[in-house]
């Protein structure tokens, strides 16, 4: 058994436009940023949409959002996610990227909200 | 005064291969899909993220996500969003569109969620 939730809605920014990113993303949603703890990359948006992390990333690549679903074994829900027709594509600092059907990226990360968030909004797989 | 929030996420798919979109997405999710009356492009995915309306949308167009904010006064929502910096590149059956700094796509919609929840999560703007 194992749960897991759809917890994260990033917004990926190129790099160079991320602070513009940021400045906008506070601004259009009345929030406030803040980098986590040795993760400079990230700029999370506080409280931007309740029970779901928002935060710009900024990325070496073309602007995208992409969505995070954690859980509590990794290695389950990307089995199961990959029987569902997903393909892994790469595997960084723990987070699992995969392409699915209709060609979206979707990570699959360990647990990273609020424990009690967590357990009350997953779905658990037996 | 108007009010706004960040209301719903898009999985725009290739039409072709939107079927197995949602396919993927109901049991990743673990929930149902519908399609809202008259709109048979879209499939809500019933409550995949609380407070957060998520639909699979067919497009003609390649695989993204993009997102909708919500307001009771599309006009001064659009004109509060340029002013920040987006730009207006397309209007479509209500739906304002878009390119926000660090080159995200992001539609503008009269309020389409439940009249409480949106009055409890919207921010004020004077």
């Amino acid at each position: 058994m194992h749960r897991s939730r759809l917890s994260t809605l990033l917004i990926d920014a190129p790099a160079d436009q991320a602070g513009q990113s940021v400045a906008f993303w506070t601004a259009a949603l009345g929030t406030t940023s803040q980098c986590p703890p040795g993760e400079p990359q990230f700029h999370s948006l506080a409280e931007a949409v309740p029970g779901l992390v928002t935060a710009v990333q900024s990325v070496e690549d073309a602007p995208r959002y992409h969505v995070d679903i954690e859980t509590d074994d990794v290695a389950a829900e990307v089995a199961r996610l990959t029987a569902l027709g997903a393909a892994e594509v790469g595997n960084w600092q723990g987070c699992h990227t995969l392409r699915v059907p209709g060609g979206h990226l979707l990570c699959v990360i360990p647990v990273h909200s609020d424990p009690a968030e967590f357990a009350a909004a997953a779905r658990v797989w037996e």
